[in-house]
């Protein structure tokens, strides 16, 4: 399986020229599956609730979603895309990623866990992490600041998760390097996809620190891009591989887990 | 309060060796906590159950439990060292570390994730994860492979712990840089106490990484000791810095943590 990232900068609230750019960047590439950044057809940094409420789209229906639906059904390639997300049925805005597979829409993910403004603008997510199938593969999804939590890697991997997109708008230094960790501890293999640029906006002044990268099982790092370029970069993944979590003759990852010992974990 | 660790190469089946070893090491330190390797008194790599019977000792009321609480003490320190347990009432063999406060004896960790051959000999844990006062500040332990369970340190630090200690034997090229990723999702302090030196027996053929280090909150590593040399290492941490776990004015890592959606954690 060919994965990939889209690493970008996408520029505030221009949904246009951010779906023209990631159009033409998918459109050259041969992959199974590519990953695009966390609201990468809006930009992050919001100032005002109209603004929000100008931007978000539904998911399905909306524009987003309709475009890159177009592209995975021309390229046959899954897309998982993060994009803001308003629910009408319940007046409330989502962080959100669309999921697509080459058939088209599959579903979509609500980032559980929101980092510093976002709480302002975003409600929590409220669909779980889910587990989606694409070209044979079982694909998890999660977004940005997830990785601070090791829960959420760690349920996507016990719900069946070979593969785990993480769309990202990463400003702290460390996540890289921890999704090496995420990687090891459930065998699975890690597609991040961080932005690049900046955005002086709402007080704010963010700079995204890139790094797209994919971590193959074993936490093997493959490729990881530089800090500041706008870059697409697709390789070869077996998520067979990550199916045995077997790490020699006596260590298997998941049947070593105590749960015994872990109730503490999901009391509040 | 000063943390340290103390790392170095066992002989194997050379208690009164090792003991020696560790007594001479801890006397020229002046620290509120030490941290030894796992299995120190006994060395790593057994080749019967004649061996085990002979090298193991009831915690507390053993020959180094004894010793090293006459260090403690003397000197005024708590210590967390791994060795080899017998426990009588059940006739079992664990892999244990004794903790001992400036008092004495205050329990006992028993390995819940095991590594390897370490399944031929020993018992997996069955005491939990719990967590010690030493010197005011509530510390946890794990022991080596333990690292590779998020779970692990997880349960600890929700349970209170700031400072988690880890005896190792570590033969993986991993868990140095993972315990970092462990600092910051749990906001503790993480010691590593790692040995050096190569073990052949047993069929097996084992080089151990050293590596020692003391990761402080927030994932800032303060020191890591060479993958070779015996050697001590003392540094002051406050363990105050691991009670609150805000990391910006809107997140907080434990109270962002979202239980309901993590429960096929515990879920066998």
């Amino acid at each position: 399986m060919r994965v990939g990232i889209y690493q970008f900068a996408p520029e505030f609230g221009d949904i246009e020229s951010n779906l023209n750019k990631a159009e033409a960047a998918l459109s050259q590439l041969e992959a199974d599956l590519m990953v695009l950044p966390e609201l990468f057809s809006t930009g992050y940094l919001f100032e005002s609730r109209e603004e929000l409420k100008r931007l978000a789209e539904e998911i399905p229906g909306g524009r987003t979603t309709r475009a890159l639906e177009a592209i995975a059904r021309k390229k046959g390639m899954g897309i998982v895309a993060g994009m803001a997300e308003y629910d009408p049925q319940q007046d409330k805005y989502f962080n959100s990623a669309v999921v697509l597979g080459p058939s088209g829409y599959l579903g979509k993910y609500r980032k559980i866990h929101l980092f510093y403004k976002e709480k302002k603008w975003f409600a929590p997510g409220d669909l779980g992490y889910q587990v989606f199938e694409i070209k044979g593969a079982k694909v998890g999804v999660m977004i940005c600041f997830d990785w601070f939590f090791p829960e959420a890697a760690r349920v996507l991997a016990l719900s069946g998760a070979q593969v785990v997109c993480q769309p990202a708008n990463l400003v702290l230094p460390w996540c890289q390097q921890a999704m090496i960790t995420r990687s090891l501890e459930n065998n699975i293999i890690c597609v991040t996809a961080n932005r690049v640029g900046r955005e002086v906006r709402d007080e704010e002044d963010l700079g995204f620190t890139g790094q797209s990268q994919v971590v193959d099982v074993g936490g093997v790092l493959r490729f990881r891009l530089g800090d500041q370029d706008e870059a697409s970069a697709v390789i070869e993944v077996d998520p067979a591989r990550a199916i045995d979590k077997s790490i020699n003759v006596h260590n298997q990852l998941f049947n070593d887990r105590r749960p015994e010992w872990y109730q503490n974990i999901i009391k509040s």
